[in-house]
């Protein structure tokens, strides 16, 4: 018996298969593989619930206390997922958070192709193009699944929503939204044979946020961290707006900027359809 | 010449000057002496713009290549603040930036005693007792000043605005803001006193939060990152709202709560203003 146990037990962190999931810290690694990686009950809970395609449940018997993990471990064995059990400190070693629950999983990235996607499901789409920070990008995720945006259309490379830390600042709500990768050519097509609204933000725009209306389909385009939209993406936009800031700020956090405008086309569409408070 | 230079150039950054601005990334330093430190030309600018008490500059002279920058220098040590010249890895030493500028600052603290606060100012007041990102609460500081909110009451020792990442994340806001450091009795005493408004937020308040109005003068009540307002807390609201959420999530990131309260307020107030666009 204790022979069978440490054979199954993992305790070197240069294990193959453990330094393969430390490999989808990077970028490269994650775009070669198609494969990200979640760690925290709350994470790999999500990911069974809305189906995620798991490939492998990692982890460590010593800290997996919760009856509720354990039982998650067991169907997925059950269900003929690969569970490889680990040592404490081979799951440390892959995660990102101080406090690991004793478990993770290795997820296959799911992307919607842009000729499949359907320009009228949820309340928008979010278009990003020169966003940097995988945080904001995450706090965006959040935000967009709770205002029931379809999903993000990511032009170019920039972005990678499987990005750790983009996967932890989602709180899990990355498994409920498409993700499109497609560049600025594809891009204005598809808008312009769906007929889209492209709306863009920008201090200097004339029309004011909560001032205008958003015809459907709309797809919100909103630009990077430092610069915001840049002249070239603004020339892109049917209709430009402006968040009024009235102190000495000249700009938003992202995420926020982001997040005020959801809630801003949310409440329009509230509106038109008289649907009473939820 | 040479001799000079090198005994006023400090390259050790174990120097005791040295030492003592490092220590100020830990709470109990910063508490302490009163004191906080700024990196980057941005933010010392801001310092100085905003008259803000600045105890020592800290430059690189091999850094800093830009005119503004090196007159901002000339300029502060004419007016008899403190430059220390230092060594490039001295300054890297002192900088959480990946990529720092040059130079930084060590500024006195600002704290607002709550006797001395009109409730009236600005478009209101935030309170917070049991934020923990010291970059949500920078984030948040930035919209308050985006929105010309007063100034942040902070309830009790939990969070500190002086904390770094709180500094980045405000890019510079917290000098235009007031800061006021109370405990709850004292919060409450005031609030009565003046009569305020305090409103809170809730998934599971009945009134949504672009429904009601906010009469002035208003302090607006966030909650901690994990559980958001306690039953306690909220007790002691006059009114809890609701930020709809129609997706899967059950909660927002708070500076994005905090965004979308703030320009609910904003929105409200201008239209009881009618003030035109701006």
């Amino acid at each position: 018996m204790k022979h069978t146990t440490e054979k199954e037990l993992i305790s070197n962190r240069n294990h193959p298969a453990i330094k393969r999931i430390h490999n989808l810290q990077n970028r490269t690694d994650r775009d070669r593989t198609g494969l990200f990686f979640v760690e925290g009950l709350r994470f790999v809970a999500q990911a069974v619930e809305h189906k995620a395609p798991i490939r492998t449940i990692v982890y460590a018997p010593a800290l997996l206390s919760s009856p509720f993990a354990q039982r998650l471990v067991r169907l997925q064995r059950y269900a003929g997922t690969r569970c490889l059990a680990v040592a404490p400190e081979v799951l440390h070693s892959l995660a990102l958070n101080d406090d690991p629950q004793g478990i993770g999983a290795v997820v296959e990235q799911k992307w919607t192709p842009l000729a499949s996607v359907s320009p009228k499901k949820g309340l928008c789409w979010l278009a990003l193009e020169t966003i940097k920070s995988p945080g904001n990008l995450g706090t965006i995720v959040r935000t967009c699944d709770a205002v029931g945006a379809a999903g993000l259309l990511l032009i170019g490379d920039n972005a990678d929503p499987y990005h750790p830390a983009c996967v932890r600042a989602s709180m899990g709500a990355m498994f409920t939204l498409d993700f499109v990768r497609t560049d600025m050519d594809e891009f204005l097509r598809w808008k312009k044979q769906h007929d889209c609204t492209l709306v863009g933000t920008s201090p200097s725009a004339q029309a004011e946020y909560n001032g205008v209306e958003y015809p459907a389909p709309l797809l919100l385009f909103m630009g990077g961290e430092r610069k915001g939209l840049s002249q070239e993406q603004q020339q892109m936009c049917d209709l430009m707006v402006r968040i009024p800031m009235i102190g000495r700020s000249d700009s938003l956090n992202l995420a926020v900027a982001t997040g005020v405008m959801l809630y801003e086309v949310l409440r329009q569409q509230r509106a038109v359809m008289s649907v009473p408070a939820l």
